[in-house]
């Protein structure tokens, strides 16, 4: 077969569309060049709608736990008290970015594969109201549970006086998000999941209240000081080299959501989500989050009782198509489908196909086209208008 | 939905492999440079595997059309006598060539969506004992018909002195070939099918005993003389300018098949088709072709009572496939999936999805799944060591 011929459908890093490429392959420029510097202006409003914030998104060059720890390091300082909500690894690596911080932890676990309810961060912060931040994921990228972020954000709000740091990094792009709107100050992302690009891009969205704490705040900071980056903004460029290839590749990405609309973007999300999910529970197979739960973006499925996810995953990239596996205690235990970013419903039935064709051949009791037909009902009936 | 995002199922041009795109990119070159030198020497020679013949393979800048008609105004002059095997609109196309040319044409009709049969040729043949060249079609790309070249060029043997020229421009790359072993005389090809490449490079796979005719034919003729190509071939080099950024590419599709394997490539053409004629019929549609008649590259379908294959081809696009409709009398009758080149099994049981949803979304009487399921079905068993 075609060795390198392959379907990405992990959570991340996802597809580079065709024309991002393009764009990202423009002749290089300094980067404190006046081309760059439109760029920089411009895509720091341009990504503001995306982000749901009235102020302009911030650059960074790094991945996004480089935009979680500036979250932590702009926002709190040695003895100062934290809370952080753990649905899975990425809140997980929040608490740990805050131990490396001598901060006073507080950590919320929640059993993976569930959010957060507001009820249960209503009575954990009862008990800490002094907390300076509160650290929340919006897609847990190990599980694919949506935590409800806005909820969660007003209880942050009634309970405490702290900021509410959002890491949206697996969702952002694909989900309806708001800063000021939904009470919360600070929302990170990253470039490779949802906004289509390769990794290397991160990305912050700040409130006004927020910039009151982090210019009061003496914790120690350079590379990540986002008070550099909003100075630098103001003469439209950034305080560090910024990558430059990676500019031209979102001013691309924000050209096709643009076109494409953010709603129907979301509503894209969300019927993928729907059509999986719906194939699936056709084939009989374990999803790890409920409907409430499930997040537009990525959704993990449980191994069966004849075959492993691990045996699964095998098996598909053979066929050529690439799903993630789980992550710490649920490695072995769940794969993981990516539907974000450059994927559409047509890319769902691909997986679906592919995976009651590798379940078949891995001699699980499956229907082959069951999980199909399933998922083609989801798409059957969306409007002409929507497609 | 993703207005930039699509499936490029129609039998030709093809999608480029993203590593021949690439190579399509590198610095340009001047055309008599050592560079380009060594690689029009290197590529006549690998390409001839492919064409199965044993001498070096002709490069021509141009369509497959300009292939064809250097196959005829090579190998005959005015009043010479050819007889043409038409099983669809590029068997017509040769005998268009042929009429311009003031030659006597003898033409053989045969249904569209049926191939040639020996009996048939011969007895046809027994007419006209004098014909100098005979022209056939391998795959009919209007139809998807697979004409048993290797059986008709035997006939011509029997029956006539006449060279045998093949148009193999849809399945040249995707099926086995012969010209010495399998008695053809010209098998002329084009870059945009199975061989993934963009149009605009042309193939010509040439004899001995088709070189005699060529050297004594007095056809006037400049671009398009063989000899020309044959003697600059001598030198590494082509008489008029070569498509450059082309050569590149059809060095990594070479090196790509040859990774794969030829007959590994077959094998992957034979399933495809294999995939979507049951497929297909599982969804009760009516195939244009018998099983032996069907090429491995293209299939064609029919379209239904209630629902019009030209309708099909719009929804399919608006899901994000493209296919092809019918040619002359088909337009309207059918619609065409290709399936050779940069294709594999998972993008035949996306295609299979895509009709069923299209479909239902047209209101025709088809079990969602139901062409899906089959379609795995062949995947399922195929050995692991094939996958």
């Amino acid at each position: 077969m075609l060795k390198d011929k392959f379907r990405l459908q992990i959570p991340g890093p996802t597809p580079i569309p065709p024309r991002v490429q393009q764009a990202m392959s423009r002749p290089m420029v300094g980067h404190r060049d006046p081309d760059c510097s439109r760029l920089v202006r411009d895509l720091s409003l341009r990504l503001a709608p995306v982000f749901g914030t009235r102020n302009p998104v911030l650059l960074l060059a790094g991945s996004g736990t480089s935009a979680l720890e500036a979250a932590a390091v702009n926002t709190l300082s040695r003895e100062d008290e934290a809370a952080v909500v753990v649905t899975g690894a990425f809140g997980d690596r929040f608490a740990n970015i805050l131990s490396s911080m001598e901060v006073t932890l507080r950590r919320l676990d929640i059993p993976w594969g569930t959010s957060c309810s507001p009820e249960e961060l209503t009575a954990f912060l009862k008990n800490y109201p002094r907390v300076k931040t509160v650290f929340l994921t919006y897609c847990e990228t190990s599980t694919g549970v949506l935590n409800p972020v806005r909820e969660l954000a007003a209880v942050v709000r009634e309970q405490t006086d702290a900021l509410t740091v959002v890491d949206g990094v697996s969702c952002i792009g694909g989900v309806p998000a708001g800063v000021e709107d939904w009470g919360i100050d600070i929302l990170v992302s990253g470039s490779q999941k949802a906004l289509m690009l390769p990794a290397g891009l991160a990305f912050a969205a700040i409130s006004d209240k927020a910039w009151k704490q982090i210019e009061a705040n003496p914790h120690p900071r350079f590379y990540l000081d986002f008070r550099k980056y909003r100075n630098s903004l103001q003469n439209a460029t950034t305080p560090f080299t910024p990558t430059v290839s990676l500019l031209f590749g979102l001013e691309e990405v924000l050209n096709m959501i643009e076109e494409e609309g953010l709603e129907a973007t979301f509503a894209r999300h969300r019927l993928m989500r729907d059509m999986i999910r719906a194939g699936m529970r056709a084939l009989g197979l374990a999803l790890l989050t409920d409907d409430r739960d499930a997040s537009p973006t990525v959704t993990a499925v449980r191994g069966g009782d004849s075959w492993s996810a691990e045996a699964l995953g095998k098996e598909l990239r053979r066929l050529g198509l690439r799903v993630a596996g789980g992550q710490q205690h649920l490695k072995g235990e769940i794969f993981r489908i990516g539907h974000m970013g450059y994927a559409d419903p047509l890319d769902m039935l691909t997986a679906i196909t592919a995976i009651e064709v590798a379940l078949a051949r891995l001699g699980a009791p499956v229907e082959p086209g069951a999980g199909t037909k399933a998922a083609e009902e989801e798409l059957i009936h969306v409007s002409s208008a929507d497609l």
